[in-house]
């Protein structure tokens, strides 16, 4: 069986391994056909000489080119859609349909298109122009961007297809993707879609490079190492926070999408209003793709009562009745496992029948557990470790006042969620759970679950520590999401014909919109 | 004696005290009168709480009552300018006239004033409306800011009145002020004139605390404590990046600025038409103030030729004619002594005669070194070392190809400048030489010396590790310099009213501009 060859400098070559490994279908716990090595150091140097070179390139590429290549990527991407499918669903048993062929496919193209947009006009740079002074600055390019991609979103959030992909080429950085080593095959496609679009666009050859997997030495290495500019990384805590103390020591940028469990309050009006309205919202959110999102409702804050005892009863035989879903890997299925065990040794109820791991697939029943508001105060960090999977805790509070202390113990989370009745008469509680939920958040959603992210500018798909590692980012949404992957670049006396175009005074380019002495206008100074 | 009480919680208290210091004047080296205490952890804790109460009602504070309070504090510098440029002038030995009362101080009023618009208008929030989806996002105040100013600018980068105090207070966060311990009762005076102007707006009362000094282990402690939301320092490498590592860890962010030593290139083409003009331009601005700004050029590179030697005299001469200024303490002149000692003892040559420090005050002669492009391409850490204060190393390169090597290896800075001919005969080297300064200056001039900072939009006063801790980031301009202190905040399908008034239809602000669906606009929603 031969290996996979990596992506290096514009060509497919033998890796520098240290190691082989194969992907697991979690449908049938079998290994899958192809062989992927694990790079050894050298593969990751021969990456950053060569992405160190694009860089220079790439940084004085005009916008429409590299609009141009990530239209084209989209486009080839999408001559391969039905192959990337089927792989996915083999590497990672996300449904075909709706999931990755309808939802998470058109959603990967479109980030692409919108960071094409966003290239193109240059609006996301911020161009701020101070003509009196004649000093003006913006966002530009700064280097290697590595991007590190989550096991849950093999299309949407891969290493070289996803949101950080797309935002950090759109700034004109050349892109080392690390696969994640569940779906290499997907990201494998990817990559050769990536490399056709390059060939037929003509960026330089090393805008994108592509490994499978290294030692997690080699991933701290890739991170302290001053030829690589920024770093893109999502998923676990523990993996997420020993790049990100590398990535720190060195003063490198490093934006992290860690664990969140995106506390959901649901207030006493709206259970009495609508309960049974919001058993099913609230299970459909937290069992879809088997809880296996980032914005999973894994924790929701109730006040005790006849209403919310009922509610809490409908949960639990929806979660009972459903079909549980199957897991990302045995990996997944493991973590899931002992998660529940944890909670369940801190202190919480199990409310649905405990169950074994599937033989035949990765998956464990659907769980629901229960906790009493002041035990959740007792160790508020015990039950805000995250189960990530088909299950959910449910804080069941002695009042409002108990309710906002346990909210106060919450930590940083992407989403928070506050539902309360139509009428007004929670209103009051709203205000009291605002204030403290607020600033403990990255978006705050009323009566909506928030397992949607829509691809929109005004999107936040960030929140405090230890949600990410910054509460100013976002990862999703054009084009704030692209200048995390640059520099704030200032030019000041500098000769006109030497400044970017989009600092000119005609920037060559009708759409952007800059900030010219405080006015934002389009087009040429007038 | 008695011992200066601090600010915490709204009120002047004696501290919890673990010691006392006393300012010194570098003119006389004379102890001040007046004594400061070092500040214990109880301290820290008391101001830690009282800021996280203000912060929850400074979160919803209209952006026209934050404006009311810092256009107050700015009258109420003004009310007592005399006495603290006179006491700035004892504590820093900074000259009277023009620095102090006519650059300085009203700099930093100015300062206060661009703040209280920015705070007024909005615009600073990037409130990002998506009508469709009902999805609206901007930056909010996150929560309780410390700031430890530095010891060169007493007025405009000082912990309760500089850039970083007056940001943070933009953002409708609290301030925790450390004093820099160099300048003490200036900082008081401050701190009074603050307290005065919260009175008189109504202001939560432990808007702005102060404290003088703490031991080290203190400072690290206040930077990983989880009450504190996040951190602006200016000030020494070594102590920085100490608290750096403190707030990397919790995920707390910390804004620095630290050293910079500025490169600055000087093409043949701009030596042979104006050598002697710049022989006063550079020296000017390296021994403006004593040479001690941040943005003060402390490497020059030059191609050797003829016009470059004749330079090089003319600069050596200059240094040697021009009466040396005081700095600012003897930790000051100690360090700035050590810094030339190493730069020698690497190989650099002292073209300026060696001298001691005068007896009288804190002062060292005007210190010119040079070094060969080759040895400085062999030890470019060691030449970069920063020495403080009145000194700048010339580089004398063989040759462009030498030069841009020796670019190649040199540090993020806060600024880099490029001198070439007006005739276009440098304009193939100028790209050469951009193409590599580029990506390590925050700010890039052209015939230019860096050591102004223009508090415009458009500055950026900042740049790539280790000058700044992020290269995305500035210290000065507003409304850029803001929303470092803040978080991004989503608000999705959050009902109209409930709303931040800046992200409603009527955002209440016809100034304040906001991206609508894509488009920037002011005022209400059409």
């Amino acid at each position: 069986m031969t290996t996979k060859p990596v992506l290096i400098d514009g060509s497919w070559v033998e890796a520098d391994a240290v190691g082989t490994f194969q992907a697991m279908n979690p449908n049938t716990r079998e290994p899958m056909d192809e062989t992927y090595p694990v790079s050894g150091w050298g593969d990751l140097d021969r990456c950053l000489n060569a992405a160190t070179e694009a860089a220079e390139e790439l940084r004085l590429c005009p916008g429409k080119d590299i609009a141009a290549f990530l239209e084209a990527f989209a486009e080839e991407i999408e001559t391969v859609a039905d192959e990337l499918v089927e792989m996915a669903h083999q590497e990672t048993a996300l449904p075909v349909s709706p999931r990755l062929k309808d939802v998470e496919l058109p959603r990967t193209t479109g980030q692409l298109r919108q960071a094409a947009a966003a290239a193109k006009t240059g609006t996301w740079r911020q161009a701020t122009l101070d003509t009196q002074l004649n000093i003006r600055s913006g966002y530009l390019g700064l280097g290697p961007v590595a991007v590190f991609g989550p096991n849950n979103f093999p299309f949407a959030f891969g290493s070289v297809s996803g949101g950080d992909f797309a935002s950090a080429i759109a700034a004109g950085n050349p892109v080392i993707g690390k696969a994640n080593s569940s779906h290499p095959g997907t990201t494998r496609l990817f990559g050769e879609a990536a490399l056709r679009a390059i060939e037929k666009t003509g960026l330089p050859r090393a805008t994108v490079q592509l490994i499978y997997r290294t030692e997690h030495s080699d991933g701290v290495r890739l991170a302290s190492d001053p030829r690589l500019s920024a770093l893109g990384y999502t998923g676990s805590r523990s993996a997420g926070l020993k790049l990100k103390a590398a990535a720190d020591e060195v003063g490198t940028p490093i934006y992290l999408e860690l664990s969140s469990i995106n506390p959901v309050v649901i207030l006493p009006g709206a259970l009495l209003e609508r309960g049974e309205e919001l058993v099913g919202e609230f299970a459909g959110s937290c069992l879809m793709g088997t809880g296996q999102f980032c914005t999973n409702p894994g924790i929701v804050f109730v006040i005790e009562d006849s209403n919310s005892n009922k509610w809490l009863e409908g949960v639990t035989k929806a979660f009972a009745d459903t079909a549980a879903g199957t897991l990302l890997s045995t990996g997944v299925e493991a973590n899931l496992k002992d998660g529940i065990d944890e909670l369940v040794r801190a202190g919480a109820t199990r409310l649905t029948p405990a169950g074994e791991a599937a033989t035949d697939r990765c998956s464990l029943p659907n769980t629901l557990l229960s906790v009493s508001g002041s035990s959740f105060i007792e160790k508020p960090e015990a039950f805000q470790a995250e189960a990530f999977g088909n299950e959910s805790l449910i804080v069941v509070c002695s009042g409002l006042e108990e309710l906002v202390s346990a909210l106060r113990l919450v930590e940083g989370n992407l989403t928070g969620c506050v539902y309360s009745a139509a009428d007004g008469s929670d209103d009051d509680a709203y205000q009291s759970v605002e204030s403290v939920l607020r600033t403990r958040v990255g978006r705050l959603l009323n009566d909506k679950m928030p397992t949607g992210v829509a691809v929109s500018p005004a999107m936040n798909h960030g929140g405090p520590f230890p949600a990410t590692g910054h509460p100013g980012t976002t990862a999703v949404g054009m084009p704030a999401s692209i200048h995390r992957f640059a520099m704030l670049a200032c030019y000041d006396a500098v000769r006109p014909e030497r400044l970017p175009s989009w600092l000119q005074d005609d920037p060559g380019e009708e759409l952007i919109w800059r900030s010219v002495d405080g006015t934002y206008q389009q087009g040429s100074l007038g």
